[in-house]
């Protein structure tokens, strides 16, 4: 262990006071500080941790990698989920991860834990909601482990590449002040969905249809990836966390600021006939809707709009100051502030 | 899902009732018969669930992916284990399943789930012990994921490759009768240790760190792994289930049977020492040690014997008869049998 390294953080705290990007930060020091150079260099690597993907160097493109892991009870309620939906999510995070590196999707290796008591016909439904999301993105489930643990989850990898040997791909670090801000889709609609599932909340069959859909059947760009790779658009994350939340790690990675304009942002319709004035704040800060937020020239994103499948909205634009900063304006310019910003998994609240 | 495939299983049970590889190979069925088999075949995809590891064709070699979560409690238990030994193992046990391949392996990424309350030098000294492992067989740490979770668990993914474009590899379905079944290294290390540290048991002090270096601080045998590849051997698994048990996945693979001298088998010496008559046993059913099981005609293995810096001993032969069977005999060939054959993780006991 480097002394030097850790003499700059207090190990004698526990990581719900360092947070989970605090703890992401020390992780990524320690094996960047221990890790032999010349072995990064033999490896080819491009992208370690802290991008939607880490990225090497392959004989005809870039290889990309990614795992994401679900927990019962953390990620999910299997009083409010059912197991075909939680394995198709499963995947679909994960893909939404390749997608943000505007990359194609390849294989899928699957780690399940399992109570003993699991049914095997819940079992069988998981798999089968993963295959269908496998089919419909062209990935091949190539293996993975079984294990009995006391509480369900699921950790999936999944390996994609560049389209072009060159390798283009987006990452968060190439925002410049001037790039328009621009999201896909419409936001809310995951965090609306989980509020009403778990509160019971009552609505009328359409929207209630909608909420649980963006919730638990979210859709991965992983089309409107590739065509902003095509396009020429360097720059993007996809909106886990939520877009202020996300938006910050762009402008933490570009070091550069953001200005948003809260009456541009594509709420849910679903969102907005459920639940009204808090319609705004669950598409700032709700997170898990998995859009793509990339940032890019006014004329490109016009191009992106007209070959587009799905809607895309100019929400803002970087700018130099407040490195790292997400500003919130209303209509009039004026600054807007929101109560909660996004959602670390580790942090006290 | 397909409903002739399920009609072949009960699935009206709980996945105790069916077993860890009952589970395995419901879900690999499933995958089969409903995965696009274009897809398939568009993927180069070589070896799916059911090896060490998934491989699939890539432009210079062969690539290979392995997964293996370490679930508290499950895995291990805090109490006997440090954190810098529980790094050290998860990254090694996945090393060994690519070593069973006789693979290179490139780069790893870590899924972490920790509770809130983990202090953060902890957290530290479980990378440190990745670390070390990643250095001592060159693999670099390419990102990974953290959450939180009311126990610990770690999923760790490992990429290699083959060291030829031909992608010659070790696979459990090479074996033929007559082919001799050799070991590296010793046996029953690792569960000695676990039972001296789960009973508190006292030995003398080199026999208590031998054991407690087998069962935390496995190597995985990936030097001698791309040996047997040199000298063209076909056939390997590593010993993770216990030497009948992963003698027994080469016998269904292959469709062959197996014939064990129980005096040949290497029993590591600490176990002698610490467990006298019970020493047999834990070599042949313990688990967990790691080191490669692998089958090829005699001459093969002693030209492996006078290259490897690690014993190798032979211990039986593959036969035509008793197909999937694995037949222990004693010094005078009479059947001798054991009374726990491995271990399944689901299967209640």
């Amino acid at each position: 262990m480097c002394p030097k390294l850790l003499a700059c953080y207090n190990l004698a705290m526990k990581i719900s006071e360092l947070g989970e990007f605090g703890l992401i930060d020390l992780l990524a020091k320690m094996i960047s500080t221990s890790q032999d150079k010349q072995l990064a260099l033999r490896q080819k690597l491009i992208l370690g941790i802290g991008d939607d993907a880490a990225a090497w160097q392959g004989d005809t493109s870039i290889q990309l990698v990614t795992t994401d892991s679900l927990f019962q009870d953390i990620h999910f309620t299997l009083g409010i989920t059912s197991w075909e939906e939680l394995g198709w999510k499963a995947l679909a995070v994960n893909l939404s991860d390749i997608a943000a590196m505007g990359g194609v999707p390849e294989y899928a290796l699957v780690s399940l834990a399992l109570p003993e008591s699991t049914e095997v016909d819940d079992v069988a439904a998981l798999y089968q909601g993963m295959i269908e999301a496998a089919q419909q993105f062209e990935v091949a489930i190539v293996g993975g482990d079984t294990c009995r643990a006391p509480l369900v989850s699921i950790t999936i990898t999944v390996f994609g590449r560049t389209q072009s040997r060159e390798g283009h791909m987006l990452t968060r670090a190439a925002a410049r002040p001037g790039d328009k801000i621009a999201v896909t889709g419409s936001l809310g609609g995951a965090a609306g969905g989980l509020e009403m599932l778990e509160k019971g909340l009552q609505f009328d069959p359409e929207t209630a249809a909608e909420l649980r859909r963006a919730f638990l059947h979210p859709w991965p760009r992983v089309a409107e990836g590739q065509l902003l790779i095509a396009r020429g658009v360097k720059t993007a994350i996809d909106i886990s966390d939520g877009l202020v939340s996300d938006l910050r790690h762009i402008c933490d990675a570009s070091r550069v600021g953001a200005r948003v304009e809260i009456e541009r942002v594509p709420i849910s319709l679903a969102v907005k006939a459920g639940f009204g004035d808090r319609a705004l704040a669950l598409a700032l800060s709700g997170g898990e809707d998995y859009e793509l937020l990339f940032t890019a020239g006014a004329g490109v994103i016009d191009e992106i709009k007209e070959a587009s499948s799905c809607p895309v909205t100019v929400i803002g634009e970087i700018v130099a100051e407040r490195t790292g900063e997400v500003t919130l304006v209303d209509a009039n310019g004026e600054p807007f502030r929101l109560n909660t910003m996004g959602w670390e998994h580790f942090t006290a609240r």
